[in-house]
């Protein structure tokens, strides 16, 4: 079978629908599949999901890349989210027989092509990362686009892995290669963003919390808010990382009134959180109805109960 | 498309091997798909699950019913579970582009030509009854085997719908057609039975608790459980089911240690409990990478992570 990869891209644009369109065209006239497009105005960012074999994929990216650099302009860009780019972070990620590795050869591919044909400087980062320091989102996007502009030129450890030492309106670009990664939010039953911020704190990777768990405590809309990302949810799951926040809010008073999933999420996600919620045995999931049938009919929908 | 029809027809036979997999053999030999079989030693029975189109699985069922009518004798027949035939139940379920009243004009087929065609009595159950005492199986099956062959001669309300009053060795057959039922067990942390027994009367429909679930308290390997059958998901689901479980266990001092799934489950099933034990709205069953894949591609199997 050809592989599959997903590319998932940030773009500094969250407010002109026009803009969005062109992008999102630009990446379907590649081929690409679009799954999903999630614009938050606040943020000024929108985020599209796509996928396709890696050819593909390479392509529509760089076209993605290619006309958000044509569209945005940093320099009257304004919005909460850090970003150093109009691309901003492009990340590749293997679904089916593809590897890690096969996304990091695709990042340094586009990386180049984007570096010396439209003359934007590339960061790689994380499974791409050339430099120990580069293995994270944050280490790269360190200076935002208004620092970056000084600091590229004159601080080596900014120095770009493709393209020039200098910034045009459209910034610069993170690619990198990664594995899925699902961002999951629980909101708190109190307005103390202090609370989200020591749940977040305790029950993250860095704070010797659960293992690929990142967390950060916001206040949104007046409430606050856990906000998580699993960057191996085979490892961490969406419900034991829940549960550490419960427990946590229940030792300080406060309680879990809902959560949410940003993006797209894997079916196995799900299904592990079934399993865990019900103190089922792992083995179900060789249960499930529409994997047996699949496995002898090849026909893997689901089935529509009302 | 073409329909989809489910049967899932239970047998008295869980010891012999070579019984169990000449039934299997006459079910695929009509064509369908045998998704999964499930022998019980102790009970001396064994479920079946297979797929098909409607007249697949029509000729698939009639196939197992007299393959199991040859090879299985009533009257040497001991086991925990009650029954009243070689083929003791066999339930028509619809999957895809197929309607309960569908299986129902199913059931009533193959009811006929079993009846006529092989001397065996048919009760129709649940959606294909055609009396209103017959509406669910522990109504059609009151008598066991050992009663029955008296009652079916004397009793009026005894008489099949189809095929003679007398039974042979075969016993009687009760087909019909339901919806999709998951069978779930909770184990609880005491070798009390009347523990399990006072939830499931608490718990169940029947003793006004939630709709779409049926209950015992049993114990099983010294341990108390409580037996599930939900028999409508989207009414009450795994997660709603094993939280009144939890609360009223909670109440009697006990603990749910874990849980089990008899049968295959609808990922429909388990994506419900995710979202209802994660807090998260009916709405993220929209944010499935493998749905939104499926519907640009076509490709709807499962995303393989480690």
């Amino acid at each position: 079978m050809p592989a599959l990869i997903e590319c998932v891209p940030n773009f500094s644009e969250g407010r002109r629908p026009e803009v969005i369109a062109a992008i999102v065209e630009a990446i379907r006239s590649a081929g690409a599949a679009v799954l999903d497009t999630s614009s938050d105005a606040d943020h000024n960012r929108t985020v599209v999901t796509f996928v396709g074999a890696p050819e593909v994929v390479a392509e529509a990216a760089y076209r993605g890349i290619a006309e958000a650099a044509q569209r945005i302009d940093l320099t009257e860009h304004s919005g909460q989210h850090p970003r150093i780019g109009a691309a901003d972070v492009v990340p590749f990620i293997p679904l089916r027989d593809a590897t890690l590795a096969d996304c990091a050869a695709l990042a340094h591919r586009v990386g180049q092509r984007v570096g010396e044909s439209l003359g934007i400087p590339v960061y790689l980062y994380d499974a791409a990362a050339q430099r120990p320091d580069r293995q994270t989102l944050p280490q790269v996007r360190r200076d935002p686009f208004e620092l970056l502009r000084d600091t590229i030129q004159t601080d080596p450890t900014r120095a770009p892995d493709y393209g020039p030492n200098r910034l045009g309106t459209a910034g610069a670009v993170t690619i990198g290669a990664r594995q899925p990664l699902i961002a999951f939010n629980a909101y708190l039953d109190t307005d103390n963003v202090e609370i989200a911020q020591y749940i977040a704190r305790t029950v993250r990777e860095s704070g010797g919390g659960l293992p690929k768990l990142r967390a950060l405590g916001l206040l949104v809309n007046g409430q606050a808010q856990v906000s998580m990302n699993l960057t191996d949810f085979r490892v961490t799951g969406l419900y034991p990382a829940l549960e550490a926040v419960r427990r946590e809010a229940a030792k300080l008073g406060a309680v879990v009134t809902h959560s949410e999933l940003v993006g797209l999420v894997p079916q196995q996600a799900l299904t592990d959180a079934a399993l865990a919620s019900l103190g089922l045995p792992v083995s179900v999931g060789g249960l499930i109805l529409e994997q047996r049938l699949g496995a002898q009919t090849g026909d893997y929908r689901p089935i529509p109960f009302e």
